[in-house]
């Protein structure tokens, strides 16, 4: 295929994109296949001779459609969202056309540096501390990486790192792996199994702490201080926390303003898991849910999740880079430039062009259209909504104003209301509501 | 954006594609900027307000491209090759409209099958050993990771868990800490970094083996079977070798042949990196390379990099998926499905469609397409150059056949020959075969 066909057939791959994901609302989101159906629609062994561009184009809706879990159709309500924008889109497909593999400075100046500079800006949208930008002097700052669980094992290892380095300080004859296996770090019991398999990978002890209906599944600043206390009386070191802010079966939030003074006191690394609710705290109405960021080490959200960045976009950020850097740090002359290490630039070493994306996402819907499809709606509709609702006269409600955002009080107040009225109330509702949300401008 | 402005704007971006992969050799191959360059020509913080689409096209121009190290150059030789081709680039288009995370068969059985199948397919064109082919009833398979870092570290924490499981299994009362301490793993000491990296990760000792340049820098049998036997003296526990096929700095291969029997017998597991290397066995006349294959637990290389799949497709198999599924299993409850396990499908968490590029990459270019491009360069092309370097009269050479391949024979015969001659008549060589080369289609 030369650069003719490619304009050709680029474009035509252009409107097959937006056809499906204009239509894809008619396709079933859950595929009806057995496992192995594909195997049996292609041939063994690739073939010897090229196929027609035609052919391979044909069997997308034969042989891959069929067996696709659609995550962009609107009835897609399993595991987390993902991300998916044209103007994210458009970006990758710049990014696979540049190609550069941005693991040094070096290696593409402008991948690194569109990086850190992308990662302050997202950083600044969710005001987080100045300890987490970069700037041009700052001690901390952002990286993409590739998933959530990356993000939380990067924090491990590096807070493994910086334990067995305190202690050596102190304690320099003292064998490494005596240290390691005296180590302990700790998660919520509803955090995500990632953060289980991530202790597993780096082989230390990972403990859980129970969390209770009654608190919201929240952990307690109290719990984590009791299994500290008892673990360093047993001869243990604790040193690493990681917090959720968001857990995937409950959407719990732990309590980051108790946890993180005692993760300081103790020397104990906190990271701050926010893989699917962080997006949200670019709204300054959600932003008090991130408070007690100040006390953490690192802090992960996922981008490619709820800010329409397509996958993968795992923003990380660090108080202190020279943690990450020297946690992994290896030094070989074929990797050894110029511009070495002012200590600014670091990122990982699958890193395509990502910050891309996060540049034309961010300028294309700006942080107000970006806080508009977080909310999914303005005081606007709800207002719309409001009125559509009492002129209809079948049930009554009035307005409060929360933080600034347009509530609709639905209070149960009369004697004679039963389930089924409830019910019926609801279906109104919803019903008015999808017809205002249909009426705006897409 | 809505779907009407992206079909607009995605087919002006594949424009824009075609043009900079056209016109790539005229821009400067290594970016003429110091550190810091980015920051001061965008703004700040990112826009409240969108800006508009066509702003942040002009400003690829002015803001990155500028900062580009542009692998695709023609005149690019630095670190390694990247794969850019069209179809991949088409593929990774849908890819990214798809938009779905196969981290299990019911995330989406086609993006789980379909890599499945094309790692048989790679296979096979690997003529790898059966037991790495996971057909419908195989215990192997293959399964697409992110970098050859990625491959090498999950195969070190396989085998960890496996010779864990081995020593327990024997001595249940040992505890795990103590075991782990005393595992030792061995690589090449001219292996890239990331192998050392993968140690530190696991918490293991990493052993590296001397080599020596009259060896050309590959691993010998009699030097591992050396180290295994004073480590075991010493108390340790050898449980797995990184064989290299390909060295970053000098291209070394480590003698798998005598080196896999010792891995074999000892119960270590030996995984093979040809990152680099790798994609060139596909050609019979460079398979004998790939011999000693039978002995590996793991192999591992990367198709982005010579076999035209856009990154990331570092494709990995292994003789026993079970041995990868069991070191990193995890069972939550919102990852259950109807078809949890057949223990056929498994693949890492950062998936998403990368095998749709393989399928693309693999019947568009067909395999003797793909061969054609390793070899770049036929026997027809061998035939001509040396027809026109004769026919120029000035020096004079005779061809052979090795292994299929029309080879061009230059012998140092005459008492008369000095070195200028030679390096005359390497310039004339290299001018005609340039002619030549330039003369065939695209």
């Amino acid at each position: 295929m030369d650069t003719t066909e490619f304009r050709r057939r680029g474009k035509e791959m252009v409107d097959l994109i937006a056809d499906y994901l204009e239509n894809i609302e008619q396709r079933t989101v859950y595929p009806d296949v057995e496992p192995g159906y594909l195997r049996s629609l292609i041939p063994e062994e690739a073939p010897e001779e090229p196929d027609t561009y035609e052919d391979v184009v044909k069997d997308i809706e034969r042989v891959i459609m069929p067996g696709v879990t659609h995550w962009h159709s609107p009835y897609f309500y399993a595991y987390f969202p993902t991300a998916n924008s044209f103007p994210a889109m458009l970006a990758d497909m710049l990014s696979g056309a540049i190609g550069c593999i941005g693991f040094s400075w070096a290696a593409s100046p402008a991948c690194t540096e569109l990086e850190t500079v992308m990662m302050d800006w997202l950083g600044k949208m969710l005001k987080l501390p100045e300890d987490f930008i970069a700037g041009t002097h700052g001690q901390g700052g952002g990286v993409i990486q590739g998933t959530a669980s990356e993000a939380t094992l990067v924090a491990l290892l590096a807070a493994r790192c910086r334990a067995v380095r305190m202690i050596l300080a102190s304690d320099p004859q003292r064998p490494e792996t005596g240290i390691t296996s005296k180590l302990v770090a700790y998660s919520s019991d509803q955090a995500h199994c990632s953060v289980e398999r991530a202790g597993m990978i780096a082989g230390v002890r990972m403990k859980k702490i129970p969390t209770e209906q009654s608190d919201k599944y929240a952990v307690q600043g109290e719990t984590l201080r009791r299994m500290i206390q008892e673990d360093k009386a047993a001869g243990l070191i604790p040193f690493y926390f990681c917090a959720t802010l968001g857990t995937t079966p409950s959407c719990a939030f732990d309590h980051i303003t108790e946890l993180g003074p005692i993760c300081n006191a103790e020397k104990i690394w906190m990271h701050i898991d926010a893989a699917y609710a962080g997006s949200s705290f670019i709204c300054p109405e959600f932003r008090p849910l991130l408070n007690g960021i100040e006390f953490a080490d690192s802090f992960n959200f996922n981008a490619h999740k709820w800010l329409l960045v397509n996958f993968d976009c795992s923003t990380m950020w660090v108080k202190k880079r020279s943690d990450l850097i020297g946690a992994f740090e290896m030094d070989p002359l074929y990797l050894k430039h110029d511009h070495q290490e002012s200590g600014r630039y670091f990122c990982t070493d699958n890193s395509l062009f990502r910050s891309l994306k996060m540049w034309f996402v961010f300028r294309i819907y700006g942080l107000k259209g970006l806080q508009d499809y977080i909310r999914k709606g303005s005081n606007e509709v709800n207002e719309t909504l409001l009125k559509r609702i009492n002129n209809g006269r079948k049930i009554h409600l009035v307005p409060c104003l929360l933080s600034g955002q347009f509530v609709l009080r639905f209070a149960l107040c009369a004697r004679t209301t039963e389930s089924r009225h409830i019910r019926e109330a609801w279906q109104l509702i919803t019903q008015l509501a999808e017809e205002v949300m249909q009426e705006l401008p897409h």
